[in-house]
């Protein structure tokens, strides 16, 4: 009886277990953005525990749309000059043509009746997916939270935190 | 004894699980594409059921040769125009250069005795491997069933298809 | 009494299975040969066994810093001339603008106390990371044993030993 009570709760905490799913955000472009609002918010509709860790690129989504970088040195102001932030300002992975493309696959998708990646971002938010910016990058890119729209992130983290998540979980990408 | 005859069940579960692989072809790249037939083809020959589902520019893959992309809008036309179909037509991720990186690449393909992507898919298809075409982007990207090589397409599919198949499997890619 | 052991090794087997974690570094970009290291060391220090198998572009992270490539053909010389390694080499994903958004990247690393990716490299070892070439893409871009860091690299397998290690992993990234 003892064992069977066991078996139960060990199959509880595996269903339970199945239920969450992580991202890595690592691209800031919008296609690969996208894509990953679209399984993070698919996930959240089906119930699902969802965490999106925005890192190196993917850290633009959460840019304020006007917010400079700063930084002590040139270096981070001139990174931070071509990286532009905010969701309305990410590129395509192919095709960019100097802006041709990317507002081409915008003009499409807005055709198609497709939410633009802001809104896919609120609706993430009002889905409960958890999102994550991760500090290592943040420091090295000179991104401070100010830059960020703060009010709408629910942590930031480092590798541990991510890996805690990630082993608890039964779907991992990394975007 | 019960709970023994459970605990088989669930090991049973446990390993026909384990036996189970999802691929996300998110990326139209010769390289990538690549990797996740070598992938695909590798799994299903140690016995596993694979699930590879094409979106965004790896719906090229499933191109067929000539097919133009039908759509509403000049917008459509022209990405179609750009976007160019079929597995003999993808580029390079890196060294592209105008063809000439892609075309050597071939050549040490050759060389190698290395299969081409065709012979890869067919060979996919062959070992039962699903193939899967994604409807959200098919729209955004304006691909019509008609363009696509229907007859070698498993099925047509959204995100909640691909999230219940990436649950219950133990390897999730997406490349 | 019987079932209750078998239901504890079960538990510990899942245990230990929990804790290990791959990565297969399929690209050779200086930012995500960076996040693959990052991921790596930020694992092993949390006690999880881990494998980065290295393969395509991401190769190029175990060549020797001056090694020529190898190769029968014109075309496989050609390709090791563009395709320079050693991880001092590695090229960045975006704003790579012939080298300048590179040194850029590398001087905002330095600036932040950020170790280099031969440094990540050099604490992976350290930390018992285990380190794996992939032997079929080797043979395709006519990459010789003798031009890799062989005294580095714990071994060289396919497709196959991949899935054997990921299937019992619970964490499997493409990057």
């Amino acid at each position: 009886m003892e064992a069977r009570t066991e078996q139960t709760s060990a199959t509880v905490a595996e269903a339970k277990q199945k239920k969450k799913l992580t991202i890595i955000v690592f691209s800031g472009d919008l296609d690969r953005v996208l894509a990953s609002f679209i399984i993070a918010t698919g996930a959240a509709s089906m119930g699902q525990e969802v965490t999106m860790f925005f890192t190196f690129w993917g850290l633009n989504v959460l840019r304020k749309e006007k917010a400079p970088t700063k930084g002590k040195g040139l270096m981070r102001r001139m990174l931070g000059w071509m990286n532009k932030g905010g969701t309305n300002r990410l590129p395509l992975s192919k095709f960019h043509m100097y802006g041709a493309g990317t507002a081409m696959m915008k003009k499409l998708m807005q055709e198609s009746k497709m939410p633009t990646v802001e809104e896919m971002f609120q609706l993430a938010k009002q889905m409960g997916v958890k999102i994550i910016a991760c500090t290592v990058t943040m420091g090295v890119l000179g991104i401070d939270k100010e830059t960020l729209r703060q009010e709408e992130i629910d942590g930031y983290a480092g590798v541990v935190t991510y890996l805690s998540e990630a082993q608890q979980s039964s779907v991992n990408l990394f975007i």
